[in-house]
C-alpha cells in the first residue's frame, strides 16, 4: 500500500489520492450560511498557505455517488450535520476557473494529499464545480478542517474576506438562489429554534433579504404564507404581556 | 507504464486521442422551447436505432470551453440560431444516469463514431449533465440532425414521448424553471414576433403557465411589469376597431 492511500485510509478524508475513484475535474462547492446575533454567516476555511487565503468547503464526486449524496457526504465532512438542507443553485463552468501555479505551491505544501507527480496533475486541471447551499444551527456545526486548512470561521455575508478563485461569485449566486428560494420552500426552518417569536421571525427575515418590513405588513405576510402554527401561550406570572410563540408547520419542510 | 497512466488507459478516460479534447463524464443537455400555434413546444430528436428511443439535444465540453459557450454552440449545431436566450437550470447527477448496454447496442450501429474498443468506454461511463433550456423562434429554426439522429421534431410539452433516461424529469425542471423565470427575466421576448396585440401576448402566457388569465387583470399586470412599450396605431379605414399593437422594451432583454 502507497504511503498516500494509507493516509487516505485512515484519514477517510475527503480528498483521496485514488482518483479513478472520483469523477474528474468535477468538484462540489458549498456555500453554508448560519444565522447568529441577527447575522447571516458563511463558513469560511482558510488555507494552511503563505498569506491570507480563503476558499470554500469543497470536494469531488465518487463514481457510484449521486450529486446530491457527495453535497451531503461533504457538507457532513465539514460539519459533521447530517439531514440538513442543502440546495444546488448552479454550476460554475468558466475554463480559466483553476490556478495551476496556486495548486501546485499548495500541494507542494501537503505532501500528504499527493504522491508521484502524476497524481498532482489531477488536482491542477480545469474543475468544473456545481453549487450548493446549507441552512444549518450554527450552535450545532462542529467545523472539520481538511489536510488543507489551518482553520474555518463563521464570517459575517457582509464581511467577507477575499476567496480564491470565483468564490465571491459562489457565494453571491447562492445568496440570491437562497432569497428566491425562501418564501417558497420554508428554509428558514433550520436557521431558528424550535419555537420562535413573531419579532425573531421578521429579524432572520430582515436578515436574510437585508431590508426592513413593517411589523404589521410582515405578519400578514407570514399568515398568508400558512407555513407556521401559532402555539398556546405559556402561563408566566406576566402572560398578557409575553408574545406568542410560533412554531413552522411540519408539512412545510419541504 | 505507471499504474496511473495503465488505469487511465484502461478506463478510457480524457486520454484518448478523440476524446481528450472534451471533459469526461460530463455533458450538457438542452431543452429546446418553441411556440407555436398557441402551443409549447420541444424539439426532440429521435434516435436512429431499433425502436422508438427519443432523446434530448446534448453534446460535450472541450477542454478550453467556458460551460455557457458549450451550450451555446451545442445549441447553435442543433438549431442553426447564434446568440439566443439559454439558460442553466440545474444539473443532473445520479449514479445510474447511464445505460451502458444501450449505448453499446447504439454505438455498435453507428460505428463512423468510434474507433478501437476503448473510445466506447469513453461513451458508456455514467454523466453527469447540466440542462440548459432555450427559447426560440420557431420558424428561424433548422434543426439539425447528430450521427445519432434519424430526424428531429418540434412536439408539444403536452404530448411527449417516453424519453431515454432522465429526459422526462429534465424536461419538467426546465419547464419548472422556465416559468420561474418567466416574469423576471422576460423571456417571452424570444417567442413573439417583433410586434404584437395584447391578447397574443395573454395567449402566450396562458400556454406557458397553463391557466387561463382574465384580460383585465393579465393587462394590468403586464403594466405593472412596465416590459412592453404600446405602439402608435397604424391607420387604416377601421382603425378604431383595430387593437393596439406592442413591443417588448429594448431593455427588458436582460
Amino acid at each position: 500500500m502507497k504511503i498516500t492511500e494509507l493516509i487516505a485510509a485512515m484519514s477517510g478524508s475527503f480528498t483521496h489520492p485514488s482518483h479513478q475513484n472520483y469523477i474528474a475535474q468535477l468538484s462540489i462547492d458549498c456555500v453554508i450560511f448560519g444565522y447568529q446575533d441577527a447575522t447571516l454567516k458563511v463558513l469560511i476555511p482558510k488555507l494552511n498557505f503563505k498569506g491570507d487565503f480563503y476558499s470554500l468547503p469543497s470536494g469531488f464526486v465518487r463514481q457510484e455517488e449521486d450529486l446530491d449524496q457527495a453535497a451531503l457526504r461533504i457538507l457532513e465532512e465539514r460539519t459533521q450535520l447530517a439531514n440538513i438542507y442543502l440546495q444546488q443553485f448552479h454550476v460554475f463552468g468558466n475554463a480559466d476557473r483553476h490556478n495551476e501555479r496556486f495548486m501546485l505551491d499548495l500541494l507542494a505544501l501537503n505532501p500528504q494529499l499527493t504522491g508521484p507527480q502524476e497524481e498532482y496533475d489531477w488536482y491542477v486541471r480545469r474543475f468544473v464545480s456545481v453549487g450548493y447551499y446549507a441552512l444549518v444551527d450554527i450552535n450545532k456545526v462542529k467545523p472539520q478542517c481538511s489536510e488543507l486548512d489551518e482553520k474555518m470561521e463563521w464570517i459575517p455575508v457582509q464581511e467577507l474576506p477575499k476567496l480564491i478563485l470565483d468564490g465571491a461569485e459562489i457565494i453571491a449566486k447562492a445568496l440570491k438562489a437562497m432569497r428566491l428560494h425562501f418564501d417558497d420552500h420554508v428554509v428558514g426552518y433550520n436557521l431558528l429554534p424550535e419555537t420562535f417569536t413573531m419579532k425573531e421571525l421578521q429579524q432572520l427575515y430582515e436578515t436574510v433579504f437585508d431590508k426592513p418590513y413593517r411589523r404589521n405588513n410582515f405578519q400578514k405576510m407570514i399568515l398568508d404564507l400558512n407555513i407556521v402554527d401559532r402555539l398556546e401561550k405559556q402561563f408566566t406570572g406576566a402572560a398578557n404581556k409575553a408574545p406568542y410563540l410560533y412554531t413552522f408547520k411540519p408539512t412545510s419542510n419541504k
